[in-house]
């Protein structure tokens, strides 16, 4: 096979997929037809992808047919549902939902660290990771070739539309009620002005910061706290490394960030770590607090890297090193991912 | 002695001196006169204590004359310079400034945890620690006192109230500025609508998170960070803790939080750590996530206590302990811990 494969894009009318369209549109040149796929209820609209208008199909088993490959970033139960019907008709699936990725006959797949697990895939599935992991990832990855890690601590700063659309107009209505007033500083202020509805977050997000993202897990752990052990694991294939990690929802509206404590099997330096991040693929360091350099939201929003800094080694251990990262949760946290999987199996179908 | 003491309040006219009056108003009955102090600059303006309106007389030796402690909410340097000159006076200092607080002969006080410290006090002066200490060390310690700390990584959720009035005046108007409009999605739309000056922070803080607090400390650590280490060392009085911090600014106005991941000698339970916690003073356990109960600082701010939550043990590590903890900024991370360490000192004159 010489050809470009067919590609269905299933959620292209969500937050993500508004980002999907636009990196298919830059990578013009992968793919043969392009087909867009949403709910019912959203299907008929037309968005632009690679400049041509396009109308969205509702979701069917017979829109796969002669579909090479389908990326699905609809929620988790859409996928189990449907990501099994596209790949009996043939499609390869990318799904970035979490509904297969710990499987064991799924891989779970991050080009820059494991693109050789994309071509083992029994199900015809392969899974993009958590858009928090995914901020990670790739540094602590790239680090870890060299130095073997052995712990993760992290505590993330994760912004609302990683809940969609929903999490984002959320944020911007509760700050258009209290911004401009003197509210935000005396107990009860926010609830009060916010109310009752909080809309996708357990507690009003506007001034505040929530410690707790997902549903409940086990043992007082959040899904999402699990999800970044057990998807870390995975990728690395480090199935005993310790992991906690506390995730806490801030008024950020896009971009995930973390501050990251990792212990190694060997002594780290700071120069080798400067130099690994510096050369790592999908990295940008950016890392000179002295002169006002370090990865920030308002900075990295909108950009492809995970954008690292505040890189130091911990001062009472010669095996451990302090860092803090930023991606966009909307495109490596997400359609970027996703994108650079369907290209590593679309490139099996244009062999060199 | 059997006298109330009389008190100097110096700063009295910043952000933590005016919750500083709010609190000697609701402990009334400790003090003998109540004398107000400021630069020259804020002198001559009244303020209520107590009920009533006081004149804010301007910082000199003469207004330490038969004071018989002063406490100092000012700039490190303006405390390094008056708080000698006041405790050659014969007034015994309470400052809550960094200037002195790894002084050997200073001792670093928290009531909760080291109240026996305050007797020993060569220079005659007292010190409280940093706000983001006080917000973790309540619970830090008494978690230390049944299972023997060893190590902490702490990441932080700092208010703009932090560093005074000037942080929570440009959080709002940088507030003002984004909502009510769809700013802050794009690259660089935050910076371009806020501009260049990002007032006292290194960074917007709207609709971001800002990796840094403080000054350029050493080997990439911010002062911050340093501070936390050092502090809770001498305040536990374990010098070779482990302890690596990352402290992050986040638009909250006031309330610092902070991720714990704690390391004890001993195996730990929830369980037993709830017990602790629940009964320990000056802390307030709200735990029930799937309730929907966590410390937030929306719930947190105006309140005296610290809040924890989040608690749960290390999923591959039965020392291991992580929880999140909330403190009002300008309460227990300030003025609340000043008085009271101003507390303990007014005892001595008024033995049972």
């Amino acid at each position: 096979m010489t050809r470009r494969p067919t590609l269905a894009v299933v959620g292209a009318t969500g937050a993500v997929g508004e980002v999907m369209l636009q990196i298919l549109s830059q990578h013009a040149d992968v793919w043969g037809d392009i087909r867009l796929v949403s709910s019912p209820r959203s299907a008929g609209r037309k968005l632009a992808v690679r400049g041509e208008e396009t109308e969205v199909a509702a979701l069917t088993e017979e829109v796969f047919e002669g579909v090479d490959i389908a990326m699905f970033d609809v929620p988790d139960e859409v996928s189990a549902q449907w990501a099994p019907i596209a790949a009996a008709k043939g499609a390869v699936v990318v799904d970035s939902s979490a509904a297969f990725r710990m499987d064991p006959d799924v891989p779970l797949v991050v080009p820059e660290i494991n693109p050789h697990a994309v071509r083992l895939r029994p199900r015809g599935i392969v899974a993009s990771p958590n858009c928090t992991t995914l901020a990670m990832i790739v540094a602590a990855g790239a680090l870890h070739a060299e130095f073997g890690l052995s712990e993760l601590v992290v505590s993330s700063y994760q912004a609302a539309s990683g809940v969609g659309r929903a999490g984002a107009e959320t944020l911007r209505a509760q700050l258009s009620l209290v911004a401009g007033t003197e509210l935000g500083a005396a107990p009860g202020d926010v609830r009060r002005v916010l109310g009752e509805d909080t809309g996708p977050f357990p507690a009003p997000l506007a001034l505040n910061v929530v410690p707790w993202v997902g549903t409940y897990g086990q043992d007082g752990w959040s899904s999402e706290e699990l999800k970044i052990r057990d998807e870390t694991r995975k990728i690395l294939d480090l199935p005993q490394l310790r992991v906690s990690a506390t995730c806490v929802r801030v008024p950020v509206l896009n971009t995930h960030s973390l501050a990251v404590h990792a212990r190694f099997e060997h002594e780290v330096t700071v120069p080798r770590a400067h130099e690994i991040l510096a050369t790592a693929p999908g990295v940008v360091l950016f890392d000179d607090p002295a002169a006002g350099n370090f990865p920030t939201p308002a900075d990295v929003v909108g950009t492809d890297p995970v954008w690292v800094g505040r890189v130091r080694r911990s001062l009472d251990d010669p095996q451990g090193l302090e860092f803090f990262v930023s991606g966009d949760n909307l495109r490596k946290g997400a359609a970027l991912n996703t994108a650079q999987i369907a290209e590593l199996v679309a490139a099996e179908f244009m062999p060199l």
